[in-house]
């Protein structure tokens, strides 16, 4: 028996720094709509969706800075979203730079991602795991990735939930680099990983690498979907934002690691496919029989050491 | 400053039943002096280098099945091997059917690789440690794949020598699939990994992933080289066995996960590179910067569950 659940992918162009979250959020319902008209029942949009990249600038003000995040979820720009989803019955994941306040007061920065449901209902929370770039102004760049400056390391581990009929596990941008990702997620039994990007094509500390920017995005999330048996649905923020080429290729892949659809654009695009979370088995019961051939004894060092 | 090994990688074509050792040991000798006519320091061979890849039998007498083990390296019929390498200043890695018994009188049964220095001195020894197939005889299948009957896991760990002017790991076969054989290895500074494969290309239990074989072979390697900052050095047993088609594409992988090096047939086939062990600090010093970006605490279901 197949459960197949028809996925959007929402690519977005670039998000100017002048542009209001009400002019995104219309672009968002539009890319929404245009999914729920090919029978996408979840749509996936990418990491800092609703504003341009910050972390590219180094922002002292701390009001100027405080623009970026969201201080709740919804609110009044992202309300139509919302609204739009419960009309429709499409579920769907988002990435936003989250500003919240502890039971003592204190502040704190999350790069965070959620999974709302077909009623328009959060259902899940991740806040990023690992951040990458720097956490000081290093003028030499061409522009800065300050996400260690701007943002705590997530504090909800990674997860795995009931969704949609399967278990949905989610990521955002740099942790799809590292291996551990998926396996904690698929460890919890997750068959579906989905994960939003912002991927600038220079990188300034190697740039006798740029030329792979592309070639690793795909290989690291091929891999890991046959390594663990799940689907990996990875959405992009694409194309020259503020001057910073970002990498587009946002993708379906199947738990062979297979790319089933690719963007073929660097502006808001929609691709979709079926997938179906029985497929999962060809692979977690097989090749990658957790149960049968893991080793975890030899494995110590992994959670021991830096 | 540059710390270069010239590697070659010795594929082997397919091994009879019935090749004696001393066969065998001709081709390889052949290929280590052509390696060697080519500048190459380090030559590695496959894994069940020295006789056919006998999992695929169901052999129930045990005077039989000892027959493809060695109970002592070097032997009689592999000094030759060792002894040219001593005369040709040439290293290697080999796997091997290992047969031993313990200070109890135990019998222990494993697949083992050894790395051996360019004096023909034994400098390591690895047991596999992710055991693929099964432990009983499956009729239904056209072959059988017996490693969990014929070895038990190894118990040496994964390791990383300082070996001809690198960190070296090792692993065999099955073992490259598991991301955690990588990081278990680069976590301990290894700059090189080499393996040796024996691949059959139809796999019985899911034979709609067969048109896939290369591709998996290729992508789990390539994306753990760049994940780990690691030279990647594989070697395939390749073409037709007793009837049994074998992978080839037998490649020598950069720590951006480039192949830059690949065998074009499924015979006895020698390719060779410049290894850099330098270059492995453009991805470990950056963008998978250990000490900066991971986060242990967060893995620690890989080491403590199945």
């Amino acid at each position: 028996m197949s459960r197949i659940l028809t996925v959007g992918v929402a690519q977005l162009g670039p998000i100017a720094r002048s542009e209001p979250r009400s002019a995104v959020v219309i672009r968002l319902i539009d890319l929404l709509t245009k999914a729920h008209s090919n029978g996408c029942k979840f749509v996936v949009f990418p990491e800092l969706a609703l504003t341009t990249f910050f972390p590219r600038w180094f922002i002292e003000d701390e009001q100027e800075l405080n623009y970026f995040y969201e201080t709740e979820m919804p609110n009044a720009e992202t309300q139509p979203l919302f609204d739009k989803v419960a009309e429709l019955g499409v579920g769907f994941y988002i990435g936003y730079a989250e500003l919240t306040e502890d039971e003592q007061g204190i502040t704190h920065r999350y790069n965070t991602a959620i999974l709302v449901d077909d009623k328009g209902q959060i259902s899940a929370k991740y806040r990023k795991i690992h951040l990458p770039g720097h956490s000081e102004h290093e003028e030499w760049r061409p522009f800065q990735h300050l996400e260690k400056r701007y943002f705590e390391p997530g504090n909800t581990g990674f997860g795995s939930w009931d969704f949609m009929g399967g278990k949905v596990g989610m990521a955002l941008c740099n942790d799809r680099r590292w291996p551990e990702t998926y396996r904690v997620m698929a460890l919890q039994g997750a068959e579906m990983i989905v994960l939003g990007y912002n991927t600038p094509m220079h990188y300034p500390p190697v740039p006798q690498h740029d030329h792979l920017q592309a070639f690793h995005n795909h290989v690291v999330m091929q891999a890991s979907a046959y390594q663990n048996g799940c689907w990996i649905i990875a959405c992009a923020k694409a194309g020259n934002e503020e001057g910073c080429d970002l990498l587009g290729e946002s993708c379906i892949i199947a738990p062979t690691g297979e790319i089933l659809a690719m963007a073929k654009t660097v502006e808001d695009e929609l691709i979709f496919a079926d997938c179906d979370f029985e497929m999962t088995r060809e692979i977690k019961e097989h090749i990658f029989n957790f149960d049968l051939h893991r080793r975890p004894d030899e494995y110590k060092i992994i959670s021991e050491k830096k």
